[in-house]
This record gives C-alpha cells, sequence and structure tokens, in this order.
C-alpha cells in the first residue's frame, strides 16, 4: 500500500536508528562547543557491531569522529562511520577529521548534513569519495539542522542565533507601576532560565537593567565556563558597585559605542581595574577550561576573567554588538534585556526564538513596564505570527517558546 | 487492596452512571436558563430501567424532573429519580417539583446538590423524606456545583459570576501604539468568543470601545435570545450612529451613574426613541422567546427589545451595575471592555474568571494599550496566582481559562 521507498531512503534506512544514537551524543556537547558545532558519531565495524563512540565535547578537543575511531581501533577497518556533520577537510586547531576516516580504513560513511563552514561545504564529503568511500547524504539532515540550528545561523549570516526571554504577568507586565519585578514568575521558571543560559555562550541586558536589578546572569553552574555577561551600555552609566564587576564566576564584557563619554570610559576601565586587582586567587584556575581558550579570541576573553571588560563597538546597535560576539566564537546569545533594547534587537533582526514565561498573576497599570517597546509596526499585518517550538508548564507558570515562521 | 467503601459511597456507586447522565443533560440548557439553574434528571423504573429524561430548558419552562416524570408516566411508581439539584419545594413559575415527585410515587430520589436557592435551601429534600421518599445527597456534588457555578456564585453573592475576556499579544499588547486592534487573534478565537457569549447572559463594554471598536457584541445566532449587551459610560458621550443601537438582534442596555449629564441623558433618550420608531416588524415575534418573558424584570427587558434602553445606577461602578444585573435575571456576565473598566471590575470583586486569548505576535510598544489600567498592589506579594480551568489552542492563538484559586 505505501509507496516504494526511493532508492535513497532504501539506501539510508538501516542508518537510521545509529544516526539517532549519533544525534543524542552530538546533544551531550550542547552549550560547550561555540564557536564549533555539535557533532556526535558512531563507527560499526565490517559487520555492523557497534565498536566506537564519540562527540565533540569542547572546542579545541577532538572532533566526535576522532574519538570514535580511536575508541573503535583496527576494528574500524572496513566499517562504516555513521556521523551528523560532513567530516571536515581543513587543518584547524585539529588535523582534518576526513583523513582520519580515510587513515582508518573505513569504507562507508552516512552524514546527517553538509557543514556550511565554507572551509568545508563539501569538500570534506568530496575527499571521502575521491579516496574511493562510500557517502550517504542528508540521513536525519531536519534533526542535525534543528540541532546545530545555531552554529548554522552564525555561519550563514555572521551573527549568533539571538533568543529573546522575558517573564510577564498574564496581562502582560513585566513590573508593578512601582517598578517591583522580582519575583513573577515562579522557582521552577527561573531555574529553567537558568537552563537556558547554559545553552547560550552569551547573556545580554542593558544598561537599565543592571542598574534596577544588579543581576548575577549566570547559569548557577549549569554551565563551566559561564556564559558571558553582556551589558549594552550607550551612556556607560554604571553602578561603581555591581555583582557583574566579579568576573571570578563569569566574563563580563560592557559594550558601548563611539558616543560613550570619555570620563565614563575612564572611570569604567578604574573599576575594571580594581576588580582585577581585586580578583580571587582560585579564579586563575578556571581560565584554562574557557571554550575559547584556544580560539581566535583568546587574549579579550582571557583577559575578562580577572575583570570585566569593555569593548567600543562600530555603533551601539544589537547588529553590531552580534556581529562582535560572532567574531568571539558565540553561536547563541540570549537576549534578558529591557523593552527599548529588546526592541531594537528585534528590529535589527537579531532575534531569531522567542521565551515567553507568562505567570497566572495580574499586575496591570499602564505605565508599568512591558516586554518590548516600540517595533515601528503601523499596521497589524506587519505583525507576523511566530511559529510555535514548545509550550509547557514551569510550575504554575507558563512557558511559550516560538521561533520565526 | 481499597480501602473499603464508606456506606455513604457504596450506597451512591449505583447511581452515578446515571448521575454523569443527568448532568450531561443539564449542560443542554447552558445559557438559556437564567435566573435558574441548569438542572438535568433521569427516572429509573422499580426495576432500575431508564423510563424518562428531562432538562430544563428555559426559565418559565418545566423544571427537568417534572419533563422527565412526564416521561416515564406510570412506569415511574416505586421507582428512583436522579437529579442533579435539589427539586424545589416553593410555588415559582411552576409548582414545587418536590410535590411531583411524591405524587408520581417515586420511592428513592438521588441528588448532586442543595439548591442554594433560600427559597429552597433544603426544604425539598425535607418535604421528599418526610413524605417517605429515600433521599441520598451529594453525589457528583463537585462536578455540579461546577456546572452551575455562575448560579450558586449569584444566589450566594447577589452579583453575577463575572468573566474578564481579552486578546492579546505575545508582549502583552491590546492594540498598536497606533490604536489598531482588529484582529489581533484570529478566526478560532474570534469564532471561540462568539460561543462565550452564547453561555452568558449580558456582555459589557465601556463608552470608549464603543466610540473605538463599534461592536456588534452578538454570539452570532449562537444564543437565543442574545445576550443582553450593557454599555457602561460616566459621560454618556456616545456615538449618535452604532450599531448598538439595533436591537431587532439583541437588547442592548446603558448604563450610568447620577453624575450623567442631564442633555447627555436626554440625548440618549432621543436616540432610544429614534430607534424604537424604527424597528423592524420582525422583531416583535422574539420577545416571546426573552428568557425573563415571565420574570421580574419583564417590562424593562422587552422593552429594551425595542430600541436601547437607559439605567441609571446609584454609582458609575461596575459592582453597581453588576447588582443591577443579577436584579435583571443574569446568573454570568461577560467583561469585554477596556483596561480602566476591566482593572475597576477587578478591584471590586466583579471578576472570578478569566479568559486570555494569547497571539503568537509581538506589537510592541510602550504606549499601546494593554489589558489592564491599575489595579493599586504595591507589592507583588499582592498579586495573587489564578487556577487554571483550561488551556488550549485557538488555531494559532492560544486560550488560556483561569479562575480564582
Amino acid at each position: 500500500m505505501a509507496a516504494a521507498a526511493s532508492p535513497s531512503s532504501a539506501l539510508q534506512a538501516p542508518w537510521l536508528p545509529w544516526m539517532r544514537r549519533a544525534l543524542q551524543l552530538a546533544a551531550l556537547g550542547e552549550g560547550r562547543t561555540s564557536p564549533n558545532p555539535l557533532v556526535g558519531a558512531v563507527v560499526l565495524d565490517a559487520a555492523g557491531q557497534l565498536v566506537g563512540e564519540g562527540f565533540h565535547a569542547r572546542a579545541g578537543e577532538p572532533h566526535a569522529e576522532v574519538g570514535a575511531l580511536a575508541q573503535a581501533g583496527a576494528r574500524a577497518r572496513g566499517g562504516t562511520v555513521i556521523v551528523t556533520l560532513e567530516p571536515c577537510c581543513h587543518h584547524g586547531r585539529t588535523p582534518p577529521c576526513s583523513e582520519a576516516v580515510i587513515a582508518a580504513g573505513i569504507s562507508r560513511v552516512v552524514v546527517a548534513m553538509a557543514d556550511p563552514d565554507p572551509r568545508v561545504a563539501g569538500g570534506g564529503i568530496a575527499r571521502l569519495r575521491a579516496a574511493g568511500l562510500e557517502v550517504i547524504e542528508g540521513l536525519a539532515e531536519a534533526e542535525a539542522l534543528r540541532l546545530n540550528r545555531a552554529f548554522v545561523h552564525r555561519v550563514r549570516s555572521g551573527r549568533p542565533l539571538g533568543i529573546l526571554k522575558w517573564a510577564m504577568s498574564l496581562d502582560g507586565r513585566t513590573a508593578l507601576p512601582n517598578g517591583q519585578s522580582q519575583w513573577i514568575s515562579g522557582a521552577e521558571a527561573r531555574a529553567w532560565v537558568h537552563q537556558l543560559r547554559a545553552g547560550c555562550d552569551a547573556v545580554i541586558v542593558g544598561g537599565g537593567t543592571l542598574r534596577a536589578d544588579d543581576p548575577l546572569l549566570t547559569s548557577r553552574g549549569r554551565r563551566d565556563p559561564e556564559p558571558i555577561r553582556v551589558v549594552m551600555s550607550r551612556t556607560l552609566d554604571l553602578p561603581p558597585q555591581a555583582r557583574l564587576w566579579d568576573t571570578t564566576m563569569a566574563p563580563t564584557l560592557v559594550a558601548h559605542g563611539p558616543e560613550a563619554p570619555q570620563e565614563r570610559r575612564e572611570a569604567f576601565d578604574r573599576l575594571a581595574a580594581a576588580a582585577r586587582d581585586g580578583v580571587q586567587p582560585g579564579a586563575a584556575g578556571r581560565e584554562a577550561t574557557y571554550p575559547w581558550a584556544e580560539g581566535a579570541c583568546t587574549p579579550e576573553l582571557l583577559a575578562s576573567q580577572s575583570g570585566p571588560q569593555r569593548l567600543e563597538l562600530p555603533s551601539c546597535e544589537p547588529a553590531a554588538l552580534m556581529e562582535a560576539l560572532a567574531a568571539r566564537g558565540c553561536n547563541r546569545v540570549l537576549w534578558e534585556c529591557g523593552p527599548e533594547l529588546a526592541a531594537a534587537a528585534l528590529r535589527q533582526g537579531c532575534v531569531q526564538e522567542l521565551a515567553a514565561v507568562i505567570a497566572p498573576k495580574l499586575l496591570g497599570g499602564q505605565a508599568a513596564r512591558t516586554p518590548l517597546g516600540d517595533l515601528g509596526q503601523e499596521s497589524l499585518d506587519q505583525a507576523q505570527p511566530w511559529r510555535e517550538l514548545e509550550r509547557t508548564n514551569l510550575g504554575s507558570d507558563w512557558l511559550w517558546r516560538l521561533n520565526q515562521s
């Protein structure tokens, strides 16, 4: 009764359970591989028995295929590699995986998706085929693309994937009319936000949020290292005391534009120097685990480990910040900012996903803060619907995640 | 393994399937029995076979037990009546049901809940027991109370149960900054609102909503008669042309307080007289089906059928309006008003349920309209969580219904 399977799907079907396992393995690196993608790999011997598994755990550490081949050893000869992303063909911090696959005597490689990185972009697959290996492409490609949507977005657009998160009451308020905002949502929702941060490379607030809430902005240890905490401030009107200035737990980056007053820059630099001098002795040991410790952006980020760092952007705009964060290896960033910065991030295309936590409470007050400033829309037709990704309960609160449709 | 059933539950258990059927029957009257409750009844013969079913379809028409007993006829003798509400013992528009049950030779009556109406309040059950009938009380009482929560609320508090409904964007806006608000939600959500109105006895807006939206506020024929459309206006600054002034489809009541200017009252009365004169000939035929045609409030409401009616309240406040609507036989009313009137209704305890339709769109704009004006809360502790009743999709929109916890 079913339509005849296409040659391609007939070829792919036997490998699907293994590819799902490789995708599970890949997901184990969540939040720690940036700027690299999440990758998982499985090695079967010539008889189809599992002989090796691996995943990419951290930038600078071995790629998934290499770990799986090392586990398989000589049993890989004549076998199959099932891998979620095309093996690389370039020398980065590690040698090309395609060469490692060929050297191990593998006969067949099953790949979920091509690597969008222009240094690879099909070159790895071509290298394998040139060496006489059978390559099957596109198995579970949609799942693999979803898993690496942040990496793919960053490679294609030059900006990290942005998630905008807010917690509001059922009547759309993020604070009482008197400004009180802690806590609208409950303990479960706050724990979920810590988990969300653990999947992000940076967490962004504006100067207003820093001044009002003195936030910590960490994943509470769910990610090691913690995401970079970014404050975007046009005026550099920043409090002399703030929890973000203690960078023993997580790095802090203060971004501003050319218009920031010189005296405020100097004041911040003095504050940062004082924070560096006051750094706790144990903190230095954490530097080695920083994900970009071997990456292109090492000097700045290592510096940020021992005091907050200042970054002048070409303009004090979300788009400029996103480009700077992409250059620093961020694949996914979280906007946890006030309404005006959030609206600017949306207007400049810096938000691809929304995460709204809605508490079953009424706060009221036309003057009370709301999630978003002006988006410049003149007609309801311009308000395009977002597509639901997830909807779930967090205690008595409600989480709705959406992305652009 | 299970704990021994209590004598009471052992006594009740055989009747539970029949009580569920009676509750289903009761629900068939939804939206049409006010000021009366929803009631369903089943009659079994002496052998336990179903011989009659009935429900209360409309105020002034026979009560559920009477309909079911009529269907059963002589087969009711020695049988059992299963009824969702205590049979009445007073002469209202119909004779007391307890007498009809006794006259039919029934041996046993199973009742879900006592009638909170002070004219009954256990008197019906006492009358049955005095006549020698076995009475089993409290079977599926929670379901029965839920089904009649509006009736019970009105009897106990002297005010109809209030539902506050709004449609907003994911960022809590009920309009764009430029005021545009039609349509934030989609066709499915709008159809659901028509259904919601069909379950209500009145739909309330403020003068601002009338001026801005010129709404129709009907159930689009899902309820016959349509709910009373109520405009609450402090100033009586009302448009000379409005769809609400045509009362051939549904009655319209304009409520104001003592401060309403005399010249505006006169202007409205002229407008109402003109609307009456322009009434369509066919409209008179609808008066006979009005649910309070035989009730205490007949004169006013019949008048409203042929032109909008004006009502001066002791004060122009939601609480005063609710008392007036309870006196007019309303069990359940729907607040579809703007933020200031909604906030006043909440502050005055005139809202027991919330229905928020949330569209997956972002409208933005600090100046844009939001669901609620100031609630006078100074601390987040004062914002008590509401309890979820229902959460469902309406097309791509989302519906969240809650009540007071």
